[in-house]
């Protein structure tokens, strides 16, 4: 093995110059999204008072496939981008597979995951359009660690709504956050109406994106030059992310492979649709026929349980309606670990995707994936993010699959992060104390009738 | 700034094949090691009952410049190595300095620091000569979760001691070791009679360096098959971690620069011999003026107020004596959050080098090396570790000074490794609650009192 290449590395001459809109090569655009109260499609202004205008134009953009990458993000990118296009090896040999598996990993940004890729874009458009103070949730912590970050390199201030089980599970994220000069409150709080709503109605909660969103929109609504950022769902955060993806496609090249299967966890659809979208204009095109993976939590089941609805991106109703697949807007996500994956809906152009069987959604429970996670780690050596052990879980089956088969397919997954601050769900999981949950079906019909059929 | 390259990087066929010995060039050979009780000199084989075969003689081999790396290391190295050498062009700015400041990013590897570089050599040459069980002692965590991994990929079992202020401060750091399959006892303990000694003269003892190393030699040579693995201090340890210099010098030319000061913290020594070696040698060689500091914490400065003497290298004195500057082997370092600085003697090789004047140690406060991570953190992105916080304070005293002097100095440091798991010393530092430690005279002469003057 000594003389096969391991890591694939791309010089910073390499690195993306601009990002891909998958939008403008979608043969069905995705439905507009809705004012909350008359139902009227929304254009990119109506946005303005939550998001900056830039995020907001590139929302609705569905003409430009290139969007340009800004000098002074691409500059910052540079700290830790390209990121290494790996082949796992020692996880092939303990699987005992004929597949080749290859990993994109996301887990050497400094903080630690995929997110800065869109903190950086959102933080410099804020910047440019005059914002001085940012707001924004966080689920396990991933997303906000990379915001504050981001907001400290271009000069704002950030507050930062933590999901409460998340706020208490994971300690060291908010330090990490207050390290980069970030204000961290546990959500729901009773620093907005929105959590003071909540905590009313249920004083023991322990959060959700949906209302952490809820909380940090209408601090951004009620704050002068204050702005929304959002880490995931949203069009503009996956157009971010396909940095990833356009890297991977460069680094396959290089490899002298093209993946049969794109292999990504599922939360709001950022991370996955950063590395798909990419490969996915090729079949577009016609020029491949490349299989994509979802990897969702059998908790919170969206894809493949949830119905394309409209609906709700929040918990109290602050957000457009947004055609999705969705599981409702109050719907209730078990505790899992994995708390970037705790969220309702799926983005809109996934959405989309999904309704033409351009993707397919695999449901992992929790022990399934920390299994998969340990057996990465003690092969490859880098502890994952919970989420995504999902993506590695799903990985291993199709490894395994592979093997029954006698089939060499290459296999590629997004490692969108490490898991080194996630390390009480690892003894949960060491110790045999970590929980399997799926909602009923009960469940999931009390969720979704918060749904809007439109 | 946007064309200027911020991240060097090595394609995989430039890995070093070979490590620098610099013992072969050294004018002043180090003195010899001494047997505990008759004060003999030693031998390799004199080594044999706690270390592997292999790592005693490299322990004693002042004659081969250049060791052959192991292709099943190197290997291994493939999967983070080579690391990135970084323009840290955004701590530059903050500092308003006219200094180039370079460091090399060793907290990209999986485990988090450059720890790994020795563990790997160390578990291979013990797979190697039929070893199946590995014992070590850890302060902070790092080593431990190195030689973890090390052996996982090795198919060997470690037992690793870690000091006790630590397991208690990083549980996060006793998950990670124990996802990798690794058994952890805080020290001092009841499994060895080093431990008990230590408990039943002092219940409350918070460990040290010292007393695991003696729990860890203990259970190595009262165990079949089993050897004992040590993560600093020792020359074949500094010895592996030359590949960081080596690989760093290669990365300077790409960037068409020389560093004049080459910095590290200094713990045993490891990470300092690691990156400073391999620059050193043109200067024993007489074709380079690089000077390198060496950043001790001031609550354990063996550097610039231990004294050169012979002194065991654990708590009990079941190693040999060995040559060094030390605080005396029962000094008992201050809590600090940096546990990896918390030892009381200087490796061999680099104690004659300070004898002879070619470094020079400088001594750090708690508060002032957590200033500087957090600048490093917010310019840079990365949260470096506590031990790697005094280099960077080192840094930016050298930075300042070039500011005021208005002279364009070259620095390199080592980033030996990430924070991530260290986020309560953060807490601390950011609550105000951090203290500042430096022994009085008096406790640094009861501590000498152990030594042993030859």
């Amino acid at each position: 093995m000594t003389n096969k290449t391991k890591r694939f590395l791309l010089p910073e001459e390499r690195i993306p110059t601009q990002w891909y809109n998958i939008q403008a090569d979608m043969p069905v655009k995705p439905q507009p999204f809705l004012h909350p109260k008359t139902h009227e499609p929304l254009q990119a202004e109506d946005l303005f008072p939550i998001f900056n205008e830039e995020c907001s134009r590139q929302e609705m953009d569905c003409t430009h496939r290139w969007i340009e990458i800004p000098d002074e993000v691409r500059d910052l990118y540079k700290q830790y981008r390209a990121t290494p296009l790996v082949r796992a090896y020692e996880l092939e040999k303990a699987l005992q597979t004929p597949a080749h598996i290859y990993f994109k990993n996301e887990s050497v940004s400094p903080v630690g995951s995929h997110k800065l890729n869109s903190a950086l874009a959102q933080a410099y458009y804020c910047k440019r359009e005059g914002v001085t103070n940012v707001t924004t949730e966080t689920g396990a912590g991933q997303w906000g660690t990379a915001l504050a970050y981001a907001c400290r390199a271009f000069g704002l201030e950030l507050a930062v709504y933590m999901v409460k089980v998340s706020f208490m599970q994971k300690p060291y994220r908010r330090s990490l956050m207050q390290t980069f000069g970030a204000q961290v409150t546990a959500s729901p709080s009773m620093s907005t109406r929105a959590g003071k709503d909540v905590i009313t109605a249920a004083p023991t909660c322990n959060g959700s994106l949906g209302i952490a969103i809820s909380e940090a929109i209408e601090l951004a609504t009620t704050t002068p030059h204050c702005k929304y950022a959002l880490g995931s769902v949203l069009n503009h955060v996956a157009l971010h992310q396909t940095v990833i993806g356009l890297e991977a496609e460069q680094q396959m090249e290089m490899a002298g492979e093209w993946p049969d299967k794109v292999i990504a966890c599922f939360g709001g659809g950022s991370n996955f649709g950063g590395i798909a979208f990419p490969f996915m204009r090729h079949n577009l095109a016609g020029s491949r026929q490349t299989e994509f993976i979802a990897a969702e939590p059998a908790s919170c089941p969206k894809l493949t349980r949830g119905k394309f609805m409209y609906d709700f991106g929040d918990e109290s109703g602050y957000t457009p309606l947004l055609p999705m697949y969705t599981l409702g807007h109050e719907f209730q996500p078990a505790n899992i670990h994995a708390g970037g994956l705790r969220y309702h809906g799926a983005g809109v152009i996934i959405s989309q995707l999904l309704r033409e069987g351009r993707l397919r959604g695999v449901d992992i429970e929790q022990n399934e994936s920390f299994k998969a996670g340990v057996l990465f780690a003690r092969t490859e050596g880098i502890v994952p993010a919970p989420e995504s052990c999902h993506a590695i879980a799903a990985t291993v089956r199709e490894a395994l699959r592979c093997r029954e088969e006698g089939r060499s397919e290459v296999l590629l997954f997004n490692l969108s992060g490490h898991g080194l601050i996630d390390m009480t769900a690892y003894d949960s999981y060491l110790s045999g104390d970590l929980v399997d949950f799926a909602p009923s079906d009960e469940e999931i019909e009390r969720g979704l009738a918060g749904a809007v059929s439109l």
